[in-house]
């Protein structure tokens, strides 16, 4: 990967607040993609412990000419420190700054730091302007985009959160070479996602491509990121606070839900959950009537070769009454109804309540 | 004050977010102001440890016949425990209750108690709806209506916050009878701030009238907060974000932050630190040449007649460079500029940056 490449733009329609996500190796180091941004006094780096050595020095040098004043908060890693203390340092930078009112925040890192300084930069003086450097893939495909933030609480994942959206999102595709084989796998649950739900023939060029983009070979990943992208720049542009057609980028996240909590956050990665539960979700959709078995097998596969799990966990380890109790808990029940996004074909997706017998029944045939 | 009073509405334009403030004694008990508001399983009433043993009752009945269940969360009073803890126990409620999306908090209380709701509704599950139902004067008059949340951090007031409408907003006139006099002067800082700002007809009505208001006699009382509702409700329609006009509700509130940081929260009530602060507000638009003195005296005048300090506290207690220090970490400033709301005429307000020179002239004329 060269910087020289240049840098596709895929832009998220959102009136007012209308950004674009760019795209390529090396805009860590291409000037152009810093310009333009809200203009400031003081601009914050948010990272964590991981990514920060790495990476936060090339964006500050970025950042340079355009703030006077650039600092840093370095954050614990991992999906335990999603937590109001850690989120209460970035608050206490910027207050010790006497950070103002145009701040402007950027998040270096993956999805927990890209959900915590997205909140803070939601709720710091109710409001200040957030730019999004994921460094993970799932962060590149998914989180970054989009506007949901949020912390953890203990009774919740997520559950204490804002809508609020970047004013730009820069994607250095070359920072994913210092990513873990592992992380790569999680991320490309999400980029396959996007195929089942909204564009079948994205799936079809997985098929041929998945090798190459888990190789990082840049002409597929490049490809592979935009239309992850695009397609969750239109949703997210039809639907910002989730009332419809949002919800639908949780397909197989129901049942991946209760493997990561029921599992204990983290034994689980989020994709590796996310790429199980697709699996799960295609198996309900198949009993619903939707789709037929060819079209389950054809997922199941494409998961396989992405290296991530394509069953849930052994029932023994958590049990059907216990994968039903994490799922009712979860943000996108109502109440108390077991909702779940199904396949109405491969790229279309709806939201629909399932009789708790068929998901007892889908469980028992998609866990060990 | 009866509970016949045909209640006063005041819209609140907000394009799909627009709202209504219902205004007249005795609607804890009148079933119109609880009629449509939005749907769901469940209601949470949120109020504090002086508020929920007067008045939690009376709401728990109102809205039985709506929703299936309402929970309830008393709050330790006071503006010490705005902070993450006590905002946690709503949280903590909540999911303990399993409340979805769809759940409605109802904040009954005055300003910590509506700011702290407001904000848990923000946040919970990314947002929630709201329902406001202020029992202080100063909750009625300002802080329940256009949409400001916030919980306070150690090193600022208000700085962690989110901006969210509520539903509705219902001001029981007669919850004021158990009000002591000391919070009804406070509230009256916020009623004639909106004379000399944006009505100057208001100002002059409350030259005749506030001892009458001050009494809480019904007719008078229910013009003083229909009218102040009025004027909020205009300015934040024209500007919720706080762009522009908005920042013309601060009037007198940076003389009055410096005040109560200085002193230490809670010695000054908030509005006694704006009674004071908008007569040191006065004064500085005089010696900026925008109003005269017989303008300044009016002003003094009235906010004597409300019961409040019209004078800052002794700068040997608070020095002119505390004074400074605190109004440059107000939230208010910008980049460490000193900026007021002043006035350039009874009834007209703009936001300015004013030389250190003249705000430490005006401090040494208006503080013993």
């Amino acid at each position: 990967m060269t910087a020289a490449a240049v840098p596709v733009q895929v832009p998220v329609e959102l009136g007012d607040r209308r950004y674009t996500i760019w795209i390529a190796p090396g805009l860590l180091h291409e000037p152009a993609a810093w310009q333009g941004l809200p203009r400031a006094a003081t601009a914050l780096i948010v990272s964590n412990d991981v990514v920060a050595p790495l990476y936060a020095d090339a964006l500050a040098a970025a950042l340079a000419s355009h703030y006077g004043q650039v600092g840093r908060v370095q954050l614990p890693d991992g999906e335990a420190h999603k937590d109001w203390p850690a989120l209460n340092r970035i608050f206490d930078t910027l207050l010790a700054d006497a950070a103002d009112r145009d701040t402007v925040l950027f998040a270096l890192g993956g999805g927990v730091v890209g959900d915590m300084t997205g909140f803070a930069a939601a709720c710091y003086m109710r409001g200040v302007p957030l730019v999004q450097v994921p460094t993970t893939l799932l962060a590149q495909v998914d989180s970054s985009v989009g506007g949901k933030t949020a912390i953890n609480h203990p009774l919740g994942k997520n559950m204490i959160g804002a809508f609020h959206q970047p004013a730009r999102v820069v994607c250095d595709l070359a920072t994913l070479a210092t990513l873990p084989a592992r992380e790569i796998s999680a991320g490309l649950a999400e980029v396959i996602k996007y195929g089942p739900i909204a564009d079948a023939a994205f799936f079809d060029w997985l098929e041929t491509h998945l090798d190459a983009v888990r190789a990082l070979e840049p002409a597929a990943l490049t490809h592979a990121v935009q239309r992850s992208c695009e397609v969750k720049a239109r949703i997210v542009a039809a639907d910002e606070r989730e009332a419809g057609q949002r919800a639908w980028l949780n397909f197989g996240h129901t049942f991946g839900h209760a493997i990561e909590a029921g599992m204990g956050w983290g034994a689980w990665l989020h994709g590796e959950a996310v790429g199980a539960g697709m699996c799960m979700a295609a198996e309900l959709s198949r009993r619903l009537g939707l789709i037929d078995a060819a079209t389950v097998a054809r997922i199941i596969a494409l998961v396989a070769r992405a290296g991530l799990p394509t069953r849930g966990p052994a029932l023994r380890e958590l049990t059907i009454a216990a994968h039903l109790h994490h799922m009712r808990v979860d943000k996108k029940a109502q109440a108390g109804a077991l909702r779940f996004v199904v396949l109405t074909e491969l790229g279309a997706a709806r939201l629909q309540a399932v009789d708790e017998a068929l998901v007892r029944e889908t469980l028992a045939a998609c866990c060990d």
